[in-house]
């Protein structure tokens, strides 16, 4: 088997076969052969697409290219919630702990932000002390013991995924609907799960900016995972505005906090409760969708979702006190209101770009090795469809420096859309593919 | 500029202007773009196509990354014939000196044979101390001397064409029209010609096996050199099978000496003929077509084109004796016939299997750095359209290897296929492009 035989053929639009395609991730992995015949296989992939068959085939040969976690010893079902990522996306951490008290496992592999995207770890990690480093064997005792952790992706887990990821990004092969999907999927297979709840995001603020895009997206991910014998459920949400009101990493787990007290922005609680719900029925503790979604609303009345998470904290090394005193977490020493350049009413919003000012700002990574700040952020006060005056305050920014500031809210000022009419509100979740 | 950014532009099938072509071609021949990223480039440009306006940008990049040669101070037309490769494909040694022989420069820079083709530098070469390095200067005295001269390619001739060359072998990127018009025509537009007569192969044995694909071919070769205002006539020409009937280095160049002799088969004899009356006419010496061939055909009869030959052998360090005695030259220790498995006409032959048997014996190369043998060859006694009966000689194999013969005549046995009804013969020059 050559590599420019297999690249001849996918350029050509012909299947290949597993054996093929696992000659090309093994033959990557090991170094035998090289970036470049990768990356024109990668580019005639993008370009010609993959079938079913090959999406499957490939996601095996990237699950199995390290570790593969053995979750069996943990009894009951062990579920997992997966977002395509955005702005002010901060689910996981009410999700976690609000379906792990109704007695469904959470073994949650989480990702860093990038680009104009948060990641779950950088959120944690403004925790004081709250570890996301841990060992397969402190993960499973965790999950043994409290049925829940949020952990960073190991060196050994689908190493494949980690070297290709970084092959793609440099040769504009990332937007692929079948190695994104064999991408997410074969880190979430890796994990032993049956079940898993997608969040597609769709919007400004997403990497998917079309529904139907994030509809066909959502198609092959669901597909793929059945075919692993997984459950895969995928919500298609809207990312045209941040989630909830707060964006940056220790304002988002205050926000997060005031969620699991019962507290809350409506957008937020609703996708929260709607996420965790689809996870209680994959994860066979509710009966329906509408018993999972009572069940997520008594963990947070009664206060046990909240006791998940300061067990999480506990578990993680962080400081628990933090949980009920939030001025232990990190907090930026100036803040300054966004004055609106206009009269009338918020048209749109670009999120994408709200979510660059923010990492400007030090809240999220221009590069993989950027520094985070963990107090910077923002707290919007007006989003698509409310009614502004001019020179009222659009959102305020919490920042530490003031050169950085300055060239955010530079972006910021670009990023909100003014109109006479009332724009409509956008719908939080407008579909579902399962 | 980012290479990512116009990766992901071509993916996308928009045209990439002249900055963002010299960016990536300057970026890989100094290094500062990797591989990597140019493979991923290459396979979108197979895939998306490139436009009139890319492909000159391209060419012209290419054209000037090494030096150019300048034959300004040799006066007259210059011009040079080229063609994309085939089996017992000899019309240079013939061409090159019947033209120079009526009074029309030509600078010919070839190439070396590489799987199923043969290559002109080979066969100079069997002619014993004849030297196909040259350097820029020498090459320029020749020209100035005898207005005839055929070098290889130096290392300081489009160097990015033959950097590129090596990555496409390797990355499925070949056999696009703009990546193939830009290889062969920034080489040539470096020699500093007026003219250019192209042999467009079409047939089993050519690289392009269907003739609509080699006319595109030739639209595309010949539009991009007419916006470098070289004149250029592309003909489409059969390679059905093997030209001539000799095949094999050695052989080829005596089978040259009898039709510069006034001799030869009239296949070979036909398009030599047609070919040089191409480059009289663009090379301003003859005023039609007619008189093209009329003056070819009184430089063979004179004998002026053969002494232009021994001009050529004498001025590259060759052994002239060997033109007039041609067992001065590599001779086979072995020959055997191939007895005809069938009784029939001959329907078809799969040239190019003919031409991996002769490189199998060791008359081509199967890697670039194969040792050639010049000696061994064949010659073609059966073609498309002959009567055969079984047992009858269908060629004559000569061979120093008793294994590598083995193994060719299995190739060869399997090369000719044949029918009951006669089958026409192909036409030998199908189609011109202008």
């Amino acid at each position: 088997m050559r590599a420019v035989d297999i690249i001849r053929k996918k350029r050509e639009g012909v299947e290949l076969s597993a054996d093929e395609l696992g000659f090309i991730v093994r033959g990557f992995s090991s170094g035998s052969i090289p970036d470049y015949q990768v990356s024109a296989w990668l580019m005639a992939v993008f370009l010609r697409g993959m079938s079913g068959a090959e999406t499957i085939a490939l996601t095996e040969e990237m699950r199995r290219s390290g570790a593969v976690l053995d979750l069996g010893d943990i009894p009951g079902s062990k579920v997992d919630k997966h977002s395509t990522g955005g702005v002010g996306d901060k689910t996981s951490l009410v999700i976690a702990p609000a379906v792990a008290a109704c007695g469904v496992t959470v073994p949650m592999i989480s990702g860093r932000g990038l680009g104009h995207t948060g990641g779950t770890l950088d959120k944690l990690e403004s925790i004081p002390g709250f570890q996301v480093r841990l060992s397969p064997d402190s993960f499973k005792k965790q999950l043994a013991e409290i049925h829940v952790a949020l952990m960073g992706q190991t060196e050994n887990l689908v190493p494949a995924d980690r070297k290709l990821y970084a092959l793609r990004d440099v040769t504009a092969t990332i937007e692929s609907y079948p190695l994104i999907a064999s991408s997410i999927m074969s880190k979430k297979l890796a994990e032993d799960i049956d079940g898993l709840v997608l969040d597609i995001k769709t919007g400004s603020g997403a990497f998917m900016k079309d529904q139907p895009k994030a509809e066909a997206l959502a198609r092959v991910m669901v597909d793929l995972g059945n075919a692993f014998g997984v459950k895969v459920t995928a919500l298609i949400t809207d990312m045209n505005q941040p989630l909830g009101e707060w964006v940056g990493n220790a304002l988002e787990v205050v926000e997060c906090l005031e969620v699991l007290k019962g507290r809350g922005p409506s957008d937020l609680v609703r996708l929260c409760e709607e996420l965790s719900a689809y996870c209680l029925l994959l994860g066979g503790a509710a009966p329906g969708l509408d018993q999972g979604r009572k069940m997520y609303r008594e963990a947070i009345a009664s206060g046990k979702a909240l006791q998940k998470f300061r067990d999480i904290v506990r578990f993680q090394g962080g400081d628990v006190a933090a949980v009920d005193d939030c001025d232990l977490l990190p907090r930026a020493r100036h803040e300054a209101p966004i004055a609106s350049p206009a009269a009338g009413f918020i048209q749109s919003m670009d999120t994408e770009k709200i979510g660059i000012a923010m990492s400007v700002l030090g809240a999220g990574r221009e590069e993989v090795d950027s520094v985070i700040d963990h107090a910077v952020g923002m707290r919007v006060l007006k989003k698509i469809g409310d009614r502004v005056d001019r020179g009222e305050p659009l959102a305020t920014v919490y920042y530490n420096d003031e050169s950085r500031y300055r060239e955010a809210l530079r972006r910021l000022l670009e990023s909100w859309a003014f109109s006479n009419e009332a724009s409509p509100r956008p719908d939080l979740i407008k579909n579902t593919v399962c």
